[in-house]
């Protein structure tokens, strides 16, 4: 809706700008998966495609771009810093698979296209996830992440953090208990903030870690992830409660169906709008101070609003 | 069987010695998991009740047994190799946890009790298992474990090398094939390589990293590894397949009604025994060198084969 843009204040040329770096993100991230994943041979050949038709499912790679972006803020070199963003997709593809399964939220579609286990099987798609999420750290740990050892383990740490029971796997076990647990306001932005926030946190941080820049700069870059993961998730939540199977790329309407908890179904369409765009302006905010070199990061949550608007 | 004892050379003070290390060793690993592991609290306590119910469940601890005798063989200080020993059986757990899901082994009963999701839910089995996988990285990312980067970096990468798709992951899809794939002694041989061999060869390999031992060191540890995997997984299948449920403390049988993929069904029992006995004797002597100090090292190959007889 053009008139969500106007309010915004994006103006084409910022989004012109905000796509092409996004593509050339999605890219070199594509590139790097493609080096990176275990080419599918021997015996084991099935979980290998299995992994590979999990992640490549023409995805955005949102968080591979905050990971860039990061870096490029902060001077890491391309090369480490797309390791990096490679591991955060592999992780959260993972997740995505897991989520999938009959025994979580029962999912037969993802992305326009028949969910891991639908493709393949149940059994491997549960390896697939598994492999995904070990080779997330392999990935990290290697020497080509950075030369400096203490920095690798640094990654490896932190998105494992992000990734469990105090953030990733936390949230979606409070998921799978928000029928019976009725959540309020503070226990959906709870849920959220671990289920989608902690990633986009580890995703916007791994670029200043790489750069080894100041805790102060990390700081900044993880106060703009977490406006921006919280916003994304209410557009996500927006496109959920609205959209169309089509635009969504996966069955719609299902949170509602399944009495799962959304800030839409606290607030309303309306107030979950304004909410997110509050957000949106908030994370601009926290990276005011790098100038025009994040101005990409800048447009994003903005950008990510109109797509459910 | 006493005879067997005899044959093996296994000599009742060997086998208290061998003993009391074990204890030991199991003692120290679960003092570690119960300070590592998450505490059960806030909206998510349930996958980390989920997490300890399966980790506590009165395992022997072999592998932290591997990887406390390899460090102490090369002086690494054990407060760094027990974290090590708790990350391996976290990721051992992991692949138990995963492995008795209904769409894989459909194991109800493991270690004479429920496993993880018949004790509490498919959704939270598959969480805490992706729980324990995550947690095992962030354990030896941990500056506690090392105070050179590059060596937890190492330790990080070896462990999901050794559980990745050329590894564990890789071998349990091998498994779940091999009732249409009808694998050859070389088939079943990678198999077990993979599926067991590759965990049991990073528990043995983890002190002498630790202690950035020698390459030769390292080689030795990992050489004693391979051919004691094997005797193992060939005393753990003759145990489904003459043993008492009560004593293998899980369902037995089950790897020839699945048709699985095992050693003994292509060797037949005596000669897998007659292998195991040559497996073992080979895995001592590539720790031979070591003099006393490998004595418990030299046994426990004999020691595994004497439950199975």
């Amino acid at each position: 809706m053009a008139s969500t843009t106007l309010a915004a204040g994006l103006a084409e040329r910022e989004t012109a700008s905000l796509n092409a770096a996004m593509k050339r993100a999605a890219a070199a991230t594509d590139a790097a998966l493609e080096r990176l994943l275990p080419a599918p041979s021997g015996e084991q050949a099935r979980v290998c495609e299995a992994m590979r038709y999990a992640i490549f499912a023409g995805g955005k790679r949102l968080r591979p771009f905050l990971t860039l972006q990061g870096a490029a803020l902060f001077g890491a070199p391309e090369p480490r810093a797309v390791r990096a963003a490679a591991a955060i997709e592999m992780l959260h593809t993972y997740s995505l698979v897991h989520d999938d399964l009959p025994c979580m939220d029962d999912d037969d579609l993802r992305r326009g296209r028949p969910t891991t286990h639908r493709q393949f099987d149940e059994a491997t798609a549960v390896l697939a996830g598994d492999a995904l999420l070990t080779a997330s750290f392999e990935v990290l740990a290697g020497a080509e992440t950075h030369p400096d050892g203490a920095v690798r383990a640094e990654l490896v740490a932190r998105l494992a953090s992000a990734g469990g029971t105090s953030g990733m796997i936390g949230g979606q076990m409070m998921d799978m208990q928000a029928p019976e647990r009725d959540y309020d306001e503070a226990g959906v932005i709870l849920l959220q903030r671990m289920k989608t926030g902690a990633l986009f946190e580890f995703a916007c941080e791994a670029g200043p870690i790489l750069a080894q820049a100041s805790a102060r700069d990390r700081q900044n870059l993880r106060d703009y992830a977490r406006d921006l993961g919280l916003a994304f998730q209410i557009a996500d939540d927006l496109i959920d409660a609205l959209g169309s199977t089509e635009q969504a790329g996966k069955t719609v309407g299902k949170d509602q169906d399944q009495g799962k908890a959304t800030l839409i179904s606290l607030y309303g369409i309306e107030r979950a709008r304004s909410e997110a765009q509050r957000l949106a302006a908030q994370a601009a905010a926290a990276v005011s101070g790098y100038g025009p070199r994040a101005d990409d990061l800048k447009a994003l949550p903005f950008f990510l609003l109109d797509r459910a608007s």
